[in-house]
C-alpha cells in the first residue's frame, strides 16, 4: 500500500498556482470562483470570476460561517449538474463544486459547532450546493459539517462522497462476515477505490471489473496493490472463465454497480440467493438490463445508494458520526488513501475538467485553492 | 361482478369428455396421464397415454394417499417446464402439471391430515412436481396440502399459484393501506386479475397496464369489472397523457411486473420514493431494463417473488394457513372469481396447450378430468 501510495504521489501534476483571493483588513472582500450561468459543456459555460461578498466578511451575521476553501475534487455528480442533467434542480447562476474542504477563519457570534481553524465540508453535499469551486466562502452553520483536521488534506477533500458512498454500501445494505465476498463493476472510479480499501480492512474479499481499455494492466496492479483480491474485465466477467474464478470463493452477497447496460446480467449470475445489488451510478448511460430470472428464481434484491439524501436523513445521527470516526481511523492507519489523483490549481479548473472528461480516466482531478498546501 | 362472472361462464368452452380411467374393485388400478420423455415444443412432445400402478392403490403404503385429480389449470410454468426452460430440473419422463386440485379417495394407515373427500392441491406446485394432468394418483401425504372443498371447483383448481402470488405480492412487500395505489403490468394475466380482485378487497386502487392488441376494449371491460381502477395500454403509459392520469391519485407504493423489457421505465417513474417494484414472471422474454436514476434518485427497490419458494419456506405455517383462509373467503363473499378460462377436457388437452400458446391470450385453460363435474 505504501509503494503504491508513494507511487501515486510522485504522480501528481502540480501547477504554478497564484494567491488570487485580495486579503483587506484580515478578511477577503474579493474572491475567486467557478461559475456558469447557463447549463451546458462545462468546458464552455464555466468561467473564473473574481467576486465581491456583498457584506464584508470581518462582521458575519450570528449564525455564519467565513470559511477559506483548501481542496475540492471533481466528480461526475460535479459535471453532470453543470450540464444540467443531475435531478438536484438550483437556480442559476451558480458557483460550481458539490464536494471539498474548507478552513473556518471566523464565526459568527451564535455559532457554537465550529471554531477558526475547524476544518469542514458541506453538510449535505450534492442535494444543496455551497459551491466549493472558490478560494473564499461564508455559510450558514447549518450547511457545514466539522471533520478531523489531523489527517492528511486531500483525505479530507475527498472522504465526504465517495469513501462515505463505499462505507455505506458496505454497511448498511447486507450483513457481511470476514471473507464475504463483495463484486462491484466501475471499479477504478473514486468510489470503487474506496470500496476496495475499506473492503480489505474488514476483511472481506472483492471482485473488481474494469472496463477493457488501453494500459488495463496499470489499472489493474493499482487495484491490487489497494486490496483487491480479483480484478477483471468486463469482457472476462462475460466469459466462461468467469465461472471458475467465482467457483475459487463464496458467493457474493453484495454487489456495488456503477455502469449499468448489459454487463448486469454477468454479475448477477453469480451472486448468493437473496442477495443485493446496490446501484450508486450509471456510467454507461445505459439502464440496467435485469434478468427476470435473477428476481424470481435466485430472489436478488436490486437498491440504489444517494449519499446525499443519506446525509439529509442522518443530518447529526450517530451514524454519521460513526462513520466519520471509522474513515478517518483508516486514514490515519493508512489503510484508506485518496483516489489516484493529480491536483489542480484552481484557477487551471479548466484543465481538470478536460481531464475528467476524457475516456477511460481513472485520476482524480482535485483543484487546490491555494499552492502553499502542496 | 356477478354480470362479468355469468358472462365468463357462459363463454366456458365443453368439449365431450369420456372416462379414460378404468376403475377395478373400487380404485383403478390405470389412470391417463399427459407425459412427455424430452423437452421441446409442447404439442410436439405431450403424449397422452392409459398407465398402470406399480403397486394397487386399494393397498396404499402407510403415508401414502390416493387421489382423483379433479382439475388443473395449465400455467405458463407448466408451458416452460415442458420446454425444458424451466430453472426446476427434473428426471424424464414425466407427467406435465404442476398446479391443480385433487380429492382424496382414500388414504394410508398412518395419515393424519387428510380423509376420504378432502381436497388437496399440491403442496410446493411448481418446484417439486405431482404430475397433475392426470385421472389419478398416489401421493405421499407431506406432498399435499388440503383446502376447503365448499367453494367452486374452478376456483379450488385455480387458487394456489396465481391468487396465491397476488395476495403475497400484496402483502409481503410494502404497507398498503386503504386508496393506496398498486401499479402492474401483464394485468389481464390469471395473476393480474387476480390482483385486481384482491386489491380491490382490500380497499386498494389499481392502475392496470396491458399490451396493445386487437379488441383490447374486450379485456378492459373484464378488468374493469372485476374491480380495476384504471386500464390502460403500454402505448398509454408511456404517453405525455400518462402524467396526468398519475396525477389524479396517489404515486403507487407497489409495482407487480409480469412483462419486463423497455416498458420497466414507464411504471418507475410514476412509484413513490422508497417504493417496490415486485418482478413474477416475464412474458416480453426481455430482461426489465431499470434506469439508474430510479435506484440512486427515487430509491425504488425492485424484488422478485416466486409462489413456489415461498410455500417451501413456509410449509404449515400460520401465513399459509392465514392466506388460504383469506382467499377462501373472499370467494365465498363472491369478490374473487377464477381468471377468465376455458374448460377443456383432459384428454384434449393439446387443444388447451394450443390456445394457452397462441399471443395475445387471456382465457386461462382448465384442465377438468371428469365431465360430470362441469
Amino acid at each position: 500500500m505504501s509503494v503504491l501510495c508513494r507511487f501515486i504521489r510522485s504522480r501528481a501534476h502540480r501547477l504554478p498556482i497564484v494567491n488570487i483571493a485580495r486579503s483587506i483588513g484580515g478578511a477577503s472582500t474579493e474572491y475567486f470562483a467557478v461559475t456558469y450561468e447557463e447549463h451546458g459543456d462545462p468546458m464552455k459555460v464555466l468561467e473564473g470570476k473574481t467576486l465581491t461578498f456583498e457584506t464584508d466578511p470581518s462582521s458575519l451575521n450570528s449564525n455564519e460561517v467565513y470559511l477559506r476553501m483548501l481542496a475540492a475534487p471533481i466528480n461526475p455528480a460535479d459535471i453532470n449538474m453543470i450540464q444540467g442533467v443531475y435531478p438536484v434542480k438550483l437556480t442559476l447562476p451558480l458557483i460550481a463544486g458539490f464536494d471539498g474542504i474548507g478552513e473556518v477563519l471566523s464565526v459568527g457570534s451564535a455559532v457554537k459547532s465550529f471554531q477558526s481553524g475547524d476544518w469542514v465540508v458541506p453538510n449535505a453535499v450534492s442535494r444543496t450546493s455551497i459551491g466549493t469551486w472558490r478560494t473564499h466562502t461564508v455559510c450558514e452553520e447549518e450547511n457545514l459539517w466539522k471533520i478531523p483536521n489531523d489527517i492528511p488534506l486531500l483525505s479530507a477533500a475527498t472522504l465526504a462522497v465517495n469513501p462515505c458512498t463505499a462505507y455505506r454500501m458496505l454497511t448498511d445494505f447486507v450483513d457481511l462476515g470476514k471473507g464475504d465476498v463483495v463484486i462491484q463493476n466501475g471499479s477504478n472510479s473514486a468510489v470503487g477505490q474506496a470500496v476496495i480499501q475499506i473492503a480489505a480492512a474488514m476483511g472481506l474479499q472483492t471482485v473488481n471489473i474494469v472496463r477493457d481499455r488501453p494500459n488495463n494492466e496499470i489499472i489493474v496492479k493499482w487495484l491490487i496493490d489497494m486490496g483487491a483480491t480479483h480484478v477483471i474485465t468486463q469482457e472476462f466477467a462475460h466469459s466462461p472463465e468467469m465461472k471458475m474464478l467465482m467457483g475459487t470463493m463464496r458467493q457474493p452477497k453484495l454487489a456495488l454497480n456503477c455502469v449499468g447496460g448489459k454487463g448486469i446480467a454477468d454479475i448477477l449470475k453469480y451472486m448468493e440467493r437473496k442477495s443485493t445489488m446496490v446501484t450508486y451510478g450509471g456510467m454507461s448511460k445505459r439502464p440496467l438490463m435485469v434478468p427476470t430470472g435473477s428476481f424470481i428464481f435466485n430472489d436478488v434484491r436490486l437498491r440504489g445508494f444517494w449519499m446525499s439524501q443519506w446525509n439529509k436523513e442522518h443530518v447529526n445521527s450517530p451514524e454519521r458520526r460513526e462513520m466519520w470516526h471509522y474513515l478517518c481511523g483508516l486514514v490515519r492507519k493508512g489503510r484508506l488513501f485518496p483516489p489516484i489523483y493529480r491536483t489542480v490549481p484552481l484557477e487551471h479548473f479548466k484543465d481538470g475538467i478536460k481531464r475528467t472528461m476524457e475516456p477511460y480516466t481513472t485520476q482524480k482531478q482535485i483543484l487546490v485553492m491555494d499552492k502553499s498546501l502542496l
